[in-house]
């Protein structure tokens, strides 16, 4: 449930931020276009070639929704987390069918049901276009120009990249913070069909108290399978089953979509997710885990209807408890600050060398202090931010599309280039994938959550505030939001494609009270955008590619860029470690399973699924279940395969252990430990558990 | 679970507000020595005589640990609600017995079992001392030395009244925020047993989510019995039961124990409250129900030890929730802005008349103004006073006895009128009973519980901050907090009483990491008390007292003092109410509690105890379970017995609705309601479910 990317960011989003200055250990998040050589070499004496690394990536499947995947056979079967394709069998289900909690076994092909709004992405090209981005940027632009300059740029070689005909999509990732710009070309996949899932019990057994806990015993595994033209596909790699799983020692590797770390952050940024951003989000994600926990409680209808949603809010709260006692760990921090000295020692010490200096030595010797400064700035600008363009101040779907909407009719009109970016040519096509799904969307959860947002917003900004006032219209929060949300009809899809498709007359005249306000305030939710964006965010690129071309000029190339939620390469060591003076092997078993439940007297998240308790006598006890390495993971690694030497799956990625939650900022090769299910015990519980033997066999090619 | 005064307050303990204005309907909870004659001559036709306010008084009980009760037999038996016996029934639990969840029955007088720390009060008597504690303010004494006066003839007055070999107890009451002293003596028990409590499967019948809501289906009571010399009482007076129960319409009254409403507040309070002070606490009510419920969902041994803190904090949580809710009303604020401007105009309009104004006259003109400044510092206080003074940054049982001891060592060598009030003479014996209990100390609760205090104490006044980095001694608060708690030895009586007894020097030598702490902090902590009395309290208190003699001047003797936590009548109709269109009625019954059950698949808190299930057969199920009144209550009131014209119980005060959470600020009949456990329900249940013929019979009198 852990290493999905999480969707709710404190302020906003952060850009990945600059390179690490020297690694350590298994550390490194590494670009396929830049594998860890040296490191590989070195310490496990592997020399991955670059078929190895082709086959690699090009197996590897990135799922849009946040997580990772592989194919896993010829026919397009797809391997990820059940956590990861959660949001989909919620979606699929119905009165009759919850395929989240009872699971969904398609026997044959034409029982594999098609996803409501889910996008596969495979990585089938990396082209280095930084000199063609930075050359956009003029050196007596002010931030502000840049950053459209740069954007407009960006926009022309992604849609420039864009082939929509072969479903081939284009993204300009930013990296190392700006020092480079790779342009990563796409093939996109709609026509995604639910193969496979177990029970929920058993997929997230133990559930939010055993979460980021370890030893663990989840079988968190979910299959899909990828067609196009109604047939399955027959991806050009995938990766084939390892025989005789892992063990205990063995080197192992991790290709997945780490979604963001923040390693290259300055002490300025440290201080600011310690003192203000962490908590704020932490008070945010308290109140609505109370707010959604509560409502749940009322009726199991209730509970069923916020369950993801719920689940979601207690992962990204455990995860981000876990960074806050990372920045509060004086050692930790020492680490940190140790660090960056060398690296502003590094910076001074140029100006009493002979010869030029490089170009970027005058922005480095500020650079700490404009990230500083640009902290400082974000702190103020935190919760309007989180209330009006992060919209928790209307936390609701109805909201979001209503916003959606609204902007589409001002925002399309202009060249792709100068859009808000989620509205450029290259991302339309999965917003309107998004926009028009059909998933279902509760009256009942949307009034309590509006209502709640609306008490968020008037609190926020002030019940006296002139916007809160407009926006309220002389009601309290909860009136307003049952007003809103039973009076709008953003709710039907049609009524969304028809304000889409006739642009601003049409919005400008449906009259619905929710896109009215959604209207009302959009040029205060704009205005505070675009000042995080020229007064935070840009000063701060600016700054980290200066930093990080003085920190490449330090440490040359041994370094990898922040996670970014692109495909990334990590490795490590199959191995248990010690946690307060206790041994914590590397491997649990099937039995252990039965024990736990035992203990916990088989209830709440601990109550195994029906079949699990008939089929006990099956199932070879001692079959290894879940396993840790030290790989270097992140939230967005969900799903991941783990693979051996030779390119063989033996694992699946679900979680981190509590010690592995300072990954954010810093790599700890001692206790951090990745969490993965062992490959035996997919197949065993297919075959034992499950009768799929098609699928078992299918994944191993027919071996048992 | 409602109607307990919450514990737990933001900033700290507001004082009693001030008399109200006018009353409306069935508004107020009244003073025995002031019962509201007019209001009930005039809308109902009574006229209660003194032997009948005599005796309902004497047959009421104070439940110190935050509840009410009353006498209803001739044997001392004391009947309360469940969840204010839920303390006591935890500490009475062990490895073999959970007397909490699964109830307790007494069959014979010898199986009562005493409990740990619980005191009950019954009031005796009521003397007005407001000349002699006014006398001791002179005229040009500053804030703080106006405050150490009053105090210390508060403490002298106190003193002279208490009687501790008759187990006298005596308080100085504030009312109408200082606008008169009452002297209430106290009869004091400390030998009280448990005679029976139902299983809290059954009392707390739908749990946190069913509470605030109506309809519902609770028996929310419990039996204990009163002793003094190893032998129960014979109590002066006690409540007859009601042969009949009470009908739709009719009128009822209740006697308890409201803790607090904010009834005259000023708007620069409500505003403080609704934008700064209930935001504030609603975070830190959110931050404590996470951390509790995660720890909780861990293991069963977990649960069942941080389950009434829990649902404490769930309590307070929504209670807080439903007055932010009313204080964002602008129609109730409306209302409350239009009584402020009458005051003020009646107060503006003096200066026109002739004649010699009176004293308070300048004082009230101003009073406005200094409320809104002393609002002002309020909220700048609010964190320090948050993590200091109230100790939320040291989160634990084991820090209050920690800091009780410290301060103890240096409070009683002084004068009894010049110490901390909680260390005054006539709260000592009371602070030992506490300070003494040998009710259980979980080390890991503690522990996880000062882990997230000591985090809230650093990101709240930073960790560069220099008490943050003494307190935490280079270790991270998870650390730190570990060590804290497993070094302590305060979780031995033993130690505490030898600290206790050995005054400063034996503190001194403790040696101890904890008390370490407690004695580091203190400084800090008693500065931002001091402030806080002088600076906020203070000026507070004499401009309100102004206030209130305009307010007497202006309304005359038609008003009641805001809640105290102090004997108080109230009086209402049993009466339902329509919601959003739905006429909810005023009763249910045993009936309603099946289906509700079955709705929810008797799961989790809608389980209903096994005894429930087997005995349904023998229930009268159409009996009346639960009922709804108008009467004027608020949390503190838990307990109360509900009795008619004739001082009969009729039932059983448990909780108030949702629309009730704005009484806090303002009286509503429309649909503000009292909910109550309907006697004719306690009697049936004790009959057919439990076999308790005996309880039953002493209640009734034998009668059937």
């Amino acid at each position: 449930m852990t290493l999905r990317y999480p969707v709710l960011a404190a302020g906003a989003a952060l850009l990945g931020l600059v390179m690490t200055t020297e690694t350590y250990g298994d550390e490194g998040m590494w670009l396929f276009n830049n594998p860890p050589r040296a490191q590989l070499k070195e310490r496990y004496g592997f020399d991955p070639t670059a078929e190895w690394l082709d086959h690699v990536r090009m197996s590897s499947v990135r799922f849009n929704s946040g997580g990772s995947g592989s194919f896993v056979s010829a026919d397009g079967l797809v391997m990820t987390n059940h956590h990861v394709g959660a949001d989909d069998l919620s979606k699929l289900s119905d009165e009759k069918h919850n395929y989240l909690q009872d699971g969904f076994h398609a026997k044959t092909r034409d029982q594999e049901i098609k996803c409501k709004a889910l996008e596969l992405n495979v990585l089938l090209s990396i082209k280095v276009v930084t000199d063609e981005v930075t050359a956009a940027v003029k050196p007596d632009m002010k931030p502000a120009e840049a950053f459209k300059a740069r954007q407009a740029k960006i926009a022309a070689i992604e849609t420039a990249a864009t082939d929509e005909k072969n479903n081939i999509r284009a993204d300009v990732v930013t990296l190392y913070a700006g020092g480079q710009y790779h342009l990563y070309t796409f093939k996109r996949y709609t026509d995604i069909r639910l193969v496979f899932a177990p029970e929920k019990g058993v997929a997230f057994f133990g559930g939010d108290p055993d979460n980021f806990e370890y030893p663990r015993y989840d079988l968190d595994m979910c299959f899909f399978r990828v067609y196009e033209d109604d047939k399955p596909i027959k991806p050009q790699h995938y990766l084939a089953w390892s025989p005789a799983g892992s063990k205990e020692g063995e080197l192992v590797f991790v290709s997945g979509h780490p979604g963001r770390t923040n390693r290259q952050n300055t002490s300025a940024e440290l201080n600011y997710l310690r003192d203000t951003g962490y908590p704020y989000l932490l008070q945010r994600l308290n109140r609505l885990e109370v707010l959604l926990n509560a409502w749940s409680e009322r009726t199991e209808r209730n509970r069923q209807r916020a369950e993801e949603e719920l689940f979601g809010i207690q992962n990204s709260r455990k995860a981000r408890i876990g960074g806050l006692a990372g920045l509060l760990d004086p050692k930790l921090m020492g680490r940190k600050e140790a660090e960056e000295k060398r690296l502003k020692d590094y910076v001074a010490a140029l100006d009493t060398k002979l010869g030029e200096l490089p170009a970027w030595h005058k922005d480095a010797k500020t650079a700490f202090d404009v990230v500083a400064r640009a902290e400082k700035i974000r702190a103020e600008l935190i919760k309007e931010v989180t209330v009006l363009e992060n919209a928790a101040g209307f936390n609701s779907h109805s909201f979001s599309i209503a916003r959606t909407l609204v902007r589409a009719a001002e925002e399309l009109p202009k060249p792709s280039g100068e859009r808000l970016r989620e509205f450029a040519d290259a991302r339309l096509k999965s917003l309107k994938i998004q926009l028009f799904s059909d998933e279902p969307i509760y009256e009942d959860l949307e009034a309590v959550k509006l209502a709640d947002g609306l008490t968020f917003l008037a609190t926020t900004l002030g019940p006296e505030n002139e916007l809160v006032l407009k926006v309220l219209a002389g009601k309290s929060p909860r009136e307003r939001a049952y007003e809103l949300i039973s009076g709008t009809k953003v709710r039907d899809v049609e009524f969304r494609k028809k304000l889409f498709e006739g642009g601003k007359a049409a919005v400008d005249a449906a009259n619905d009270p929710l896109i009215e306000a959604a209207r009302l305030v959009d040029p205060a939710s704009r205005a505070v955008r675009k000042r995080f964006e020229t007064e935070v965010e840009e000063p701060k690129r600016q700054a980290h590619s200066a930093l990080a071309q003085a920190r490449y000029a330090m440490d040359g190339d041994k370094v990898y860029p922040d996670a970014t939620f692109t495909l990334r390469l990590a490795f490590g060591t199959v191995k248990g470690y010690t946690e307060s003076g206790q041994q914590v092997p590397a491997y649990t078993a099937f039995e252990g399973l039965y024990k736990r439940s035992a203990e916990q007297k088989n209830k709440g998240p601990f109550e195994l699924p029906k079949r699990w308790e008939e089929r006990k006598g099956k199932l070879a006890l001692s079959t290894p279940f879940n396993f840790v390495c030290t790989a270097d993971i992140i939230g967005g690694n969900s799903g991941s395969p783990v693979i051996n030497r030779k390119g063989e799956v033996v694992g699946l990625i679900f979680d981190g252990n509590i010690e592995s939650l300072v990954l954010d900022f810093i790599y700890d090769e001692q206790t951090a430990r990745a969490v993965s299910v062992d490959s035996r015990a997919i197949v065993e519980s297919l075959r034992k558990v499950y009768d799929a033997t098609d699928l078992a066999d299918e994944l191993t090619g027919g071996k048992k």
